[in-house]
Protein backbone atom coordinates (compact mmCIF):
# COMPACT_ATOMS: atom_id res chain seq x y z
CA UNK A 1 0.00 0.00 0.00
CA UNK A 2 2.72 2.61 0.61
CA UNK A 3 4.76 1.78 -2.43
CA UNK A 4 1.28 2.43 -4.48
CA UNK A 5 0.69 5.18 -2.36
CA UNK A 6 3.80 6.81 -3.39
CA UNK A 7 3.67 6.05 -7.30
CA UNK A 8 -0.55 7.98 -7.22
CA UNK A 9 1.05 10.86 -5.50
CA UNK A 10 3.76 11.48 -7.85
CA UNK A 11 1.19 10.94 -10.82
CA UNK A 12 -1.33 13.40 -9.38
CA UNK A 13 1.68 15.87 -8.09
CA UNK A 14 3.08 15.77 -12.12
CA UNK A 15 -0.54 16.07 -12.80
CA UNK A 16 -0.62 19.54 -10.93
CA UNK A 17 2.80 20.75 -12.38
CA UNK A 18 4.08 20.90 -9.22
CA UNK A 19 7.71 20.10 -8.42
CA UNK A 20 8.60 18.14 -5.14
CA UNK A 21 10.01 21.39 -3.88
CA UNK A 22 6.38 22.89 -3.84
CA UNK A 23 4.34 19.96 -2.59
CA UNK A 24 6.70 19.54 0.41
CA UNK A 25 6.65 23.33 1.07
CA UNK A 26 2.16 23.38 1.09
CA UNK A 27 2.13 19.85 2.75
CA UNK A 28 4.84 20.78 5.23
CA UNK A 29 6.91 17.92 4.81
CA UNK A 30 10.88 17.82 3.50
CA UNK A 31 11.62 17.75 -0.04
CA UNK A 32 13.58 14.37 -0.06
CA UNK A 33 11.01 12.67 2.35
CA UNK A 34 8.58 13.72 -0.63
CA UNK A 35 10.72 11.66 -2.73
CA UNK A 36 11.63 8.92 -0.50
CA UNK A 37 7.62 8.30 -0.37
CA UNK A 38 7.08 8.93 -4.00
CA UNK A 39 9.66 6.42 -4.66
CA UNK A 40 8.26 3.41 -2.61
CA UNK A 41 10.91 3.75 0.15
CA UNK A 42 8.88 4.55 2.93
CA UNK A 43 6.72 3.03 5.36
CA UNK A 44 3.73 5.44 5.29
CA UNK A 45 2.27 6.98 8.09
CA UNK A 46 -1.61 7.69 7.75
CA UNK A 47 -0.75 11.43 9.12
CA UNK A 48 1.55 12.04 6.47
CA UNK A 49 -0.59 10.42 3.86
CA UNK A 50 -3.23 12.96 5.17
CA UNK A 51 -0.57 16.06 4.46
CA UNK A 52 0.41 14.91 1.44
CA UNK A 53 -4.00 14.44 0.03
CA UNK A 54 -3.99 18.19 1.60
CA UNK A 55 -0.59 19.30 -0.30
CA UNK A 56 -2.04 18.11 -3.06
CA UNK A 57 -5.59 19.99 -2.86
CA UNK A 58 -7.29 16.35 -2.56
CA UNK A 59 -8.77 14.04 0.47
CA UNK A 60 -6.81 11.22 1.64
CA UNK A 61 -10.13 9.14 0.86
CA UNK A 62 -9.90 9.88 -2.87
CA UNK A 63 -5.84 9.33 -3.04
CA UNK A 64 -6.13 6.04 -1.29
CA UNK A 65 -9.64 4.66 -3.87
CA UNK A 66 -7.20 5.61 -6.44
CA UNK A 67 -4.65 3.40 -5.40
CA UNK A 68 -7.33 0.49 -4.97
CA UNK A 69 -8.38 1.26 -8.56
CA UNK A 70 -5.07 1.11 -9.95
CA UNK A 71 -4.79 -2.69 -8.04
CA UNK A 72 -8.00 -3.33 -9.10
CA UNK A 73 -6.67 -3.36 -12.97
CA UNK A 74 -3.48 -5.05 -12.11
CA UNK A 75 -5.45 -8.07 -10.86
CA UNK B 1 -6.06 11.34 11.63
CA UNK B 2 -4.32 8.57 13.27
CA UNK B 3 -6.95 9.00 16.51
CA UNK B 4 -9.88 9.60 14.29
CA UNK B 5 -9.33 6.17 12.31
CA UNK B 6 -9.43 4.52 15.76
CA UNK B 7 -12.32 5.36 16.61
CA UNK B 8 -14.01 4.09 13.29
CA UNK B 9 -12.55 0.81 13.45
CA UNK B 10 -13.91 0.52 17.16
CA UNK B 11 -17.42 1.48 15.48
CA UNK B 12 -17.15 -0.19 12.55
CA UNK B 13 -15.64 -3.66 14.49
CA UNK B 14 -18.58 -3.29 17.19
CA UNK B 15 -21.20 -2.93 13.81
CA UNK B 16 -20.22 -6.10 12.75
CA UNK B 17 -19.92 -8.07 16.00
CA UNK B 18 -16.30 -8.89 15.91
CA UNK B 19 -14.55 -9.21 19.42
CA UNK B 20 -10.61 -7.38 19.15
CA UNK B 21 -9.99 -11.14 19.35
CA UNK B 22 -11.71 -11.85 16.08
CA UNK B 23 -10.47 -8.36 14.10
CA UNK B 24 -7.27 -9.63 14.90
CA UNK B 25 -7.13 -12.78 13.84
CA UNK B 26 -8.75 -12.03 11.01
CA UNK B 27 -6.10 -8.52 9.89
CA UNK B 28 -3.71 -10.39 11.12
CA UNK B 29 -2.63 -8.27 13.55
CA UNK B 30 -2.16 -8.69 17.26
CA UNK B 31 -5.07 -8.02 19.68
CA UNK B 32 -3.25 -6.05 21.86
CA UNK B 33 -2.32 -4.02 19.18
CA UNK B 34 -5.70 -3.48 18.00
CA UNK B 35 -6.92 -2.23 20.98
CA UNK B 36 -4.01 0.90 20.99
CA UNK B 37 -5.24 1.55 17.38
CA UNK B 38 -8.86 1.92 19.29
CA UNK B 39 -7.73 4.10 21.77
CA UNK B 40 -5.70 6.24 19.34
CA UNK B 41 -2.50 5.20 21.31
CA UNK B 42 -0.53 4.98 17.49
CA UNK B 43 0.49 6.24 15.23
CA UNK B 44 -1.09 4.14 12.49
CA UNK B 45 0.93 3.12 8.74
CA UNK B 46 -0.73 2.80 5.82
CA UNK B 47 -0.12 -0.82 5.90
CA UNK B 48 -1.35 -1.58 9.05
CA UNK B 49 -4.77 0.11 8.04
CA UNK B 50 -5.24 -1.52 5.36
CA UNK B 51 -5.24 -4.92 7.13
CA UNK B 52 -7.53 -3.38 9.15
CA UNK B 53 -10.03 -2.80 6.42
CA UNK B 54 -9.60 -6.15 4.83
CA UNK B 55 -10.21 -7.63 8.63
CA UNK B 56 -13.25 -5.82 8.59
CA UNK B 57 -14.71 -6.46 4.76
CA UNK B 58 -14.38 -3.12 3.84
CA UNK B 59 -11.54 -1.14 1.64
CA UNK B 60 -9.28 1.64 3.04
CA UNK B 61 -10.77 4.09 1.10
CA UNK B 62 -14.33 3.72 2.25
CA UNK B 63 -12.59 3.83 6.00
CA UNK B 64 -11.11 6.77 5.52
CA UNK B 65 -13.82 8.46 3.81
CA UNK B 66 -15.98 7.84 7.24
CA UNK B 67 -13.13 8.94 9.02
CA UNK B 68 -13.47 12.26 6.94
CA UNK B 69 -17.47 12.50 7.11
CA UNK B 70 -17.19 12.12 11.05
CA UNK B 71 -14.35 15.26 10.48
CA UNK B 72 -16.36 17.17 8.36
CA UNK B 73 -19.98 16.87 11.16
CA UNK B 74 -17.57 17.88 14.08
CA UNK B 75 -16.78 21.52 11.53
Amino acid sequence: MSRAFGRVVRVRREAKGLSQEKLAERAGIHRTYISSIERGRVRLGLDIAKKLADGLGTSLSSLIATVEARSRQKG
